[in-house]
């Protein structure tokens, strides 16, 4: 029957998750940004982030991103947090920038790891999974590139060719996030291994060393003048990289499988992180709004900000509730049947977030946009999203069809 | 726990009035509109009307909208939806513009109910609420005044001046509705027993029969060009219009706190139904895009068109869950702590239902404003959502200042 | 050299019709709506109107919408202002519903007449625009059609057969506006002589006498209620009507080509009318928040409202200056160079007028849709022009064609 | 008499610009880059640069931003473009971030340069605007502080304290656009005279050249990222500043006379650049769909960007049409008299950019918010336009105010 409490089980995770923020991520966050300032960003991580991950550990606070699963084996067994009840433990997180990270819950290695779960072979377990489990390593997600539209994911050009027990790839992606991280391990690739193949055949994923012979990180990209070091994202050059064919995984032409199962928890990550800077975004410029002063009162009581206040938070209200209704499906009914909400969340809640935190910027005045209260950082991080994962317009697209679908066979009859 | 599904109550409720549209309302549309076309509107009801009413009546469809009650007594026991589960079934109803009234479940007669149930001495009980309640009367609810911006209520002047044993009442109103109707019997009145008073202290409400000398229904108010006969909106005049004493609801002075409790489940109603018209609107213009071909496609087939599809579908999804939240909230923590949420939807709903069916209309061309599809008085109705019961930006204003409060006190410490 | 004052000939007429317009027109409205409620609309005018007419046409405000034209002739001489000076005195009279008329210089005549003037033979000039000229007859253009998407101007289907020396028309058109306009002595038909033809050359626009056996009114077509009679716009059968050949104009399949001739002018005057709308709009709503208050404020106080007055401004001087251009274009290098600027006014300026009387409905509250300030029908009548003369996104597709056009060759390349 | 076209002056200073940038700016873009990249940007400036600014300057093509001015003398002759002719002139200059300073037309020199020319001692203008005259040195203008709403200019709180024949200046400020140069010279600072006096004639000007004892540069204040040297926006600290009472300018209490003066003509400038930044974006948008496929068409075959392209193309055509109005109307009338137009251009151009160049960043998809197309530079350098020189709100209230103030003296009376 409807109900809008969250379980037991996930408010005691939000709470020890929350309490562990309070205690020890927020305060220290000063020391993070110092001691990043004192660093080569790229190659070191700072040591009070390395303690705050032990800490996190050691309090058993790790991995629980990963839902039930039929999949668990002496790997790894999931805590048990369906998406529903996970998904305002990421809103926590996504407060702070670092903090999905000390928990081990970090993007793309959540996506990568469930994806070794479910269709890893023992030896690919072994090898990349658990490193991955434990926090040693990182990994990275190869799929966009730089020379088709890859918002439709059969322009694909990356070659994986077949030769004796070898693949051979040859390709040149980009916006291959963490690729450049210092302890990123491993790529999850996809690319092309028939192009004869039908349209959504042609294309399989393949893990790939990062270390191979034949791979170049040709550059970092900067978003808006952000290097979101030491994660990062980074236009990948793989000029004949031999990997073992047991590196395939679940199959040739199975990529677009994989990559559908693969994006739905995801999106609920995302689009709970998006809330969270809403939550944030909402929160500094009530503040600012509160104790600046213009034409005889706070800016606060100028009520053309009452306007976009409310529109804020009537926004990140339904957006949370749709996140957590899609969530929810994805336990109940699945992944495939909850296509359209995952969708719509996909398109609705950037958009929001985009609006709401350039609201925060205008409060603040010039302050805004320079780093001292964070927001234009969080512009940028929350522009991309409307671009990651495919742009807006595909999933209006796909979303739109699947409406249009509930009238078309009548229609045609 | 959360959840998403509605309670077997609700969805019981939800069949037999689902059943009974498909089966009676639905196809008597035709009937109803030719009848309506063939009589004098403001005092004739097309007969057609009449046999469903009695027909829902005695199959039991009827006067489900009060909420579990402790008011319950001799002259009605409520059936026991909350509003949570009675949501839904308003959504249903409000996809036919009549369908509500033919299960005595319309406004402003429900909120009028709920407040004889609640505050009504046994004698107004017997002489308003219990026609009312038989479907036998219908009523009005006087607020709003022409001479005054009555978004700030405080400004209303009406004055309900005691005399001995009687009220005296002198004032204009307007956008009375239902005041015209054939079967209009009473009104709730608010107007000011005490000018001196605190603010919110100097209002109070009043019953009073409609055919008491001094009251004159001046002119009906169209709705963009739309007469909304019977029911209509009216502009009343009160001359010296006497009722006895006892005709006071709860006491002099406190019209605020009578208007406080009756406007919550209201609320719900008419976002419910806002959603309902944002139904309607999506469906028609999906299967007009099917069916038009420009440039050598169906207009489906223009992305400019999957944009606004996906659009409204996300914000229909999302308003409903806020809505259904809301409800939950005025059942289990009550109107006053679900007040937020209660604003939001009246804020954020109306937007959304203009744009969609504003989208819709486009869709149709011409054939959109005339109508042929029903679709140009969704949207006159739809756009008065946005003034009635307050317009916007009062709700905006009391919102803002709800999440400003969340950091005043801090701040000024 | 770039200028932006009128010329002194631009000047001096907008002088003599705001004179008349300020000693006429505007006191005459009371007295109109008077007669008009009197009356049964669809058969009569108001006399008044009639008495304006004739001091209009009695002081020589007549006809003055004609540009400079070289076919000039003994029916009729043009007086000589161009687009560029016309334009101004058309957002003058756009100001009174009615007034455009009372100098002849209404749509759809005024377009009807140029096509006459410029490509009728002596026989149609003398028989068709004579009367025209003179104000004693009304004319109607028939275009779109129910049946299909007539934004695709190609869809038209209502058939022109050449028989003998006569062509047999049949088809079904709607929004004919003014065909029920109890002066309305003909139409200009737009309809296809040869569906074989290329897709541009199948088309012809024919003279069809509106008395003519086989042409039925079926219905007029309401607009959000509104019926704009004796105007109005209507549904027409034409079944079998038989008109003489010679009342083909220009010759068979060149429809398109007067088509394109036709609208250019009439854009400009529907925009400054437009334009005008913005104006009245924006002052109602400037006055109406300086005379109401909320909050211990007036509600022009209020911020949110100095936001919306602002942009209103903006978008008014704006939409002028961009209509002005495309006027001044038209005049000296052409309607087809003029072709985007004339698109752009039609895409931007109804939308900005959309938004502008929203607000101000919304700045009147309840008053707001009702009739008392004409805003309800003023935000009806701007809420067609975004559908008339083909809907917002063909205009849309135009101009974005012609911007992709500029790089398509090089990129070709 | 109205006319759309540019004055042969302007058309002939436009010309050689074009040329100058056509042959010798636009092909050394990428040196520019590559010996930025090589060199401190912070202290030294890219040779290629020195190059172009010293072959501007021998052809002549030098500080024509000046409006004809009766303040012309020994030091300075006025070239005589007027607003309206310079205007094209600073769009063309706005399509290449640094060629405006190439021909010593970029702010805030501009405006610091106008102020010495009209307000200047002779001796003030020796010191100070001979070396910017000539290219030389550089300037700033202080008025932003961080610890107050800036945007109401009168809560500005730097002190100016006369001190026999010396004031000394104590406050903080930032948002000083250029105070970091390597060849800034001087400020232009505001600040506070006499807090007892009359709330517009507190604030003085007063000119500190930037080597003073007691000037501290704090630190440079990035814009989402970028750091925009070596030109900069500074935070700047002043403690016990002396400077020789002759460098007041004007009088003591006159700074809001001189700020008056100074924005209007800046406005036009960064109004025409933001205009060019709209047509590069626009531009970049239309190439990028041209060449880029998904669903078996370009990209700019989905209507979607059909009517993101239309939109760019009319509100560039009309921002652009506002702001010449808005300078012929500073030429003709006075600053004073075209405050209306000035504030419209404020307010509508840097949000139609905004949307604009976010649009063109959507088109691109991830490259578009990397470096590659110079897209998110452009973003972030108009999105702080709607904070330059004063918010968004402030503009939308004084222009509000200007609109309200039509109808209030009737209204009272």
């Amino acid at each position: 029957m409807m109900n809008f409490e969250q379980s037991e089980r996930s408010l005691a995770w939000m709470e020890r998750v929350r309490a562990f923020m309070d205690a020890h991520i927020i305060p220290a966050i000063p020391t993070y940004h110092a001691q990043a300032a004192a660093i080569d960003r790229w190659t070191e991580i700072p040591p009070v982030f390395e303690e705050l991950k032990a800490r996190a550990k050691a309090e058993g606070l790790w991995n629980f991103f990963m839902p039930p699963s039929d999949h668990d084996d002496e790997y790894f067994t999931s805590p048990g947090l369906t998406n529903l009840e996970y998904a305002p433990i990421a809103e926590l997180m996504g407060r702070v920038s670092f903090a999905s990270e000390v928990f081990n819950c970090m993007a793309p290695d959540t996506g990568n790891f469930e994806v070794l779960h479910r269709y890893g072979t023992p030896a690919q377990k072994e090898r990349f999974m658990l490193p991955l489990r434990d926090g040693v390593t990182r990994s990275a997600f190869l799929m966009t590139e730089p020379a088709v539209a890859s918002s439709d994911a059969r322009n694909i050009q990356t070659a994986i060719r077949r030769d004796g027990d070898h693949y051979v790839i040859n390709g040149r992606k980009w916006w291959s996030s963490g690729a450049g991280h210092p302890k990123c391990d491993f790529f999850v690739l996809m690319g092309k291994t028939d192009p004869d193949a039908a349209a959504y055949h042609q294309q399989s994923m393949i893990l790939v060393p990062r270390d191979m012979p034949g791979v170049t990180l040709v550059r970092h990209l900067p978003v808006f003048g952000y290097d979101h070091a030491p994660h990062g994202h980074f236009e990948v050059l793989l000029e004949d990289v031999r990997v073992p064919a047991e590196n395939m995984l679940l199959g040739e032409g199975r990529g677009f499988e994989i990559a559908q199962g693969r994006l739905g928890p995801g999106r609920i990550h995302h689009t709970m992180r998006n809330i969270a800077t809403m939550e944030v975004a909402l929160e500094k410029m009530c503040r600012r709004l509160l104790t600046r002063r213009t034409f005889g009162k706070t800016i606060a009581e100028h009520s053309v900000w009452e306007e976009r206040i409310a529109r804020a938070r009537c926004e990140i209200e339904m957006a949370r509730l749709l996140c957590l209704k899609a969530a929810h499906m994805m336990d109940t009914v699945g992944n495939k049947a909850a296509r359209a909400e995952i969708a719509m969340i996909k398109i609705a809640a950037p958009k929001m977030a985009q609006q709401i935190v350039d609201d925060a910027i205008q409060a603040h005045g010039g302050a805004g946009v320079t780093d001292d209260f964070g927001l234009a950082e969080l512009w940028a991080n929350t522009r991309i999203v409307r671009l990651t994962d495919g742009p807006d317009e595909v999933h209006e697209r796909q979303l739109a069809r699947m409406e249009l679908d509930k009238y078309r066979a009548e229609l045609a009859a």
